[in-house]
């Protein structure tokens, strides 16, 4: 048997051909398709993007259009799953509630059985509708709100809004939702990403590929991490302390600070640049600067004294803080846009499949150990 | 950047150390923590084994005790989670019905935000034991019946027959169950158990990793196999064929026969060596030898023309369908069993733990590829 040792973690080692994503960590370089992000911020929408995610190609006027219709179409959820949502314990965690409902939403899709492209991309539009429906839906259920229903005259990040809010939200709102999601949507073999894709290689549904990759995005080690930036600004807040005292003082005691550095980036997380920028213009805008304020000094700081960078979690969190959202739908909010890519890597696993088995390395007692009778067990 | 070019699927390369499984392909060896698996389905139970898997070395009389009492106390499922599968829609499969469920009891696990290793223990008892209630309840509830209540004087296996059929069950299919459960309970890095390793190197808990691994289990190309097998049985006797006229059409039209060759073995699976022995005595003892004798020509055909092996899932189908399980419950009795395997992997990843994030070859369009305005798009 030849088996190729892998560093810890399969850090660096190749586990798929795909076309969907070009990272440069050294450089600071993210891509969509060859697309550089920073071009995608500034110009595209996360329909757009999404499209360009699952087509390899940026749509014309006609077919952007047949998108964002046939995905407003898709707003629809089961009332069974909603009945189920209100049966929930509003102590669940929203990531822990989109597991099980992502779960049960295989029950009611007529493709559940049909693992071909065609109806894994049908799967991919109703899940990327559903996301976002089942945040806001739980979030207004748990606080006694009535169920909003979704409005199809809006593009994504606006309903996504209004169906957790109630109300309509402001431009600058939904454009920095909309940015936020563009931001987050796709970055290659990610863990849950990867979780997606070995769950999916054993020729199981999507809706098992996904579930297992909501799971994933819920560790503080993934997506969990952007919750964990605001927790910390709200403890220095709560403590009147002054950040970068409260930040030497965790680094001191051995504390992990969230939101800074990132396993392929060596340089900034080039999603960073745009959430910084995001985050300082909505505050301005709101006149709440302190979140901001915090941010950027924490960053400077970390920047200079551990030569670490904010990556992707950091302005995130000021972002959404400042948007009014609650701190669990952070990651949450991370999965609606992710779920983009994920379906995107799961469908490009399928065309091209593969079960994914790597081999561990044995460091248990030789074998064969003895099997000791009973009696003479001490 | 350096990065190591795998083989597809990540085949041969080393993703993790493990002291819980020692696997020989070439040489047909499988062994739980040094102890070959022959000697264990012949002399340890689920339960002996499952301590085993956890604990790394075979308990004695004392402790073998108490975690049989401590298993059997844990046989608690919360009645929410029993009025959310009375709600599921009958059409629902057993596996998705699983994986919902126990994505669901995270709500209602006291230790959910406790990661630690100790409570992870205390969540691997409980899942254990809720594994085989849940797929015992959802069974009996699609059917109209009412559902049974554990009884805690009795083994694992023997309890889920209880728990599914509502009549004790006979010593030989206890026997045949409680083996069944030793020879699926572990397996190395598959991928439902590599799938479980990614999800909770993310720090995200049990239940999200676990739930993972069921969705990866349900794939054709992993645990849905067994199911492939039976219905390959059934499809041949509803036809009155001759198993292997049948199978040699099937090869002559290109389909896949379930239940041969593996990924890891080039001689025989070792645990269908005892499977073929179970089905064989089930049969005789029960009166129904023909599942046997047809899975027998079979495997003595493909054994003789194609070179290839039956694995785990080939003999495995004949031995339920002589217990009288439904079809769509084999792949759950494989989760049943290998939740063992799974927490102890889960637990081990997080005793030295680093998240698993590989890289991916890009082949898409290369970077940067210009961002064309949408009124110069084709």
């Amino acid at each position: 048997m030849t088996t190729a040792v892998a560093g810890k973690g399969l850090e660096g080692v190749v586990a798929a051909n795909s076309g969907i994503c070009w990272i440069d960590g050294e450089a600071g370089v993210l891509s969509y398709r060859g697309i550089d992000i920073h071009e995608l911020a500034v110009n595209s929408t996360f329909e757009e993007t999404t499209y360009l995610l699952w087509n390899g190609i940026l749509p014309n006027q006609l077919a952007l259009r047949e998108f964002e219709s046939h995905l407003a179409l898709a707003r629809s959820v089961d009332h069974r799953i909603i009945d189920m949502l209100r049966a929930f314990p509003h102590t669940a965690t929203p990531m822990e509630v989109l597991r099980t409902a992502v779960s049960a939403l295989s029950f009611y899709d007529a493709d559940e059985k049909d693992n071909s492209h065609d109806a894994n991309v049908r799967k991919s539009y109703n899940l990327t509708a559903q996301f976002a429906m089942i945040v806001a839906i739980y979030d207004r259920l748990r606080k006694g709100l009535e169920v909003v229903a979704p409005d199809r005259s809006l593009n994504h990040a606006a309903n996504f809004l209004w169906m957790l809010n109630g109300v309509m939200p402001s431009e600058i709102a939904i454009k920095t939702m909309d940015m936020a999601l563009v931001l987050h949507a796709e970055h290659e073999l990610n863990a849950s990403t990867f979780a997606a894709r070995v769950i999916a290689a054993t020729l199981a549904d999507v809706h098992s590929a996904v579930t297992g990759a909501i799971g994933a995005l819920k560790g503080p080690l993934h997506g969990g991490a952007n919750e964990g930036v605001m927790r910390l600004l709200y403890a220095i807040d709560k403590a009147g302390a002054d950040p970068v005292e409260y930040v030497k003082n965790m680094l001191a005691a051995k504390q992990k600070i969230s939101g800074f550095g990132h396993r392929v980036y060596k340089t900034e997380d080039p999603r960073a640049t745009h959430l910084r920028k995001m985050s300082e213009q909505l505050g301005k805008d709101a006149g709440v600067t302190k979140w901001f304020e915090m941010s950027r000094a924490i960053e400077l700081y970390i920047n200079a004294d551990k030569k670490l960078n904010a990556n992707v979690d950091f302005y995130s969190a000021s972002t959404y803080a400042t948007l009014g959202i609650d701190i669990d739908l952070y990651t949450p909010i991370f999965a609606i846009s992710r779920i983009a890519g994920w379906t995107a890597h799961i469908i490009e696993q399928l065309d091209d499949n593969r079960l994914i088995r790597p081999r561990a390395e044995y460091i248990g007692p030789p074998y064969p150990a003895p099997y000791i009778p009973m009696e003479e067990r001490g």
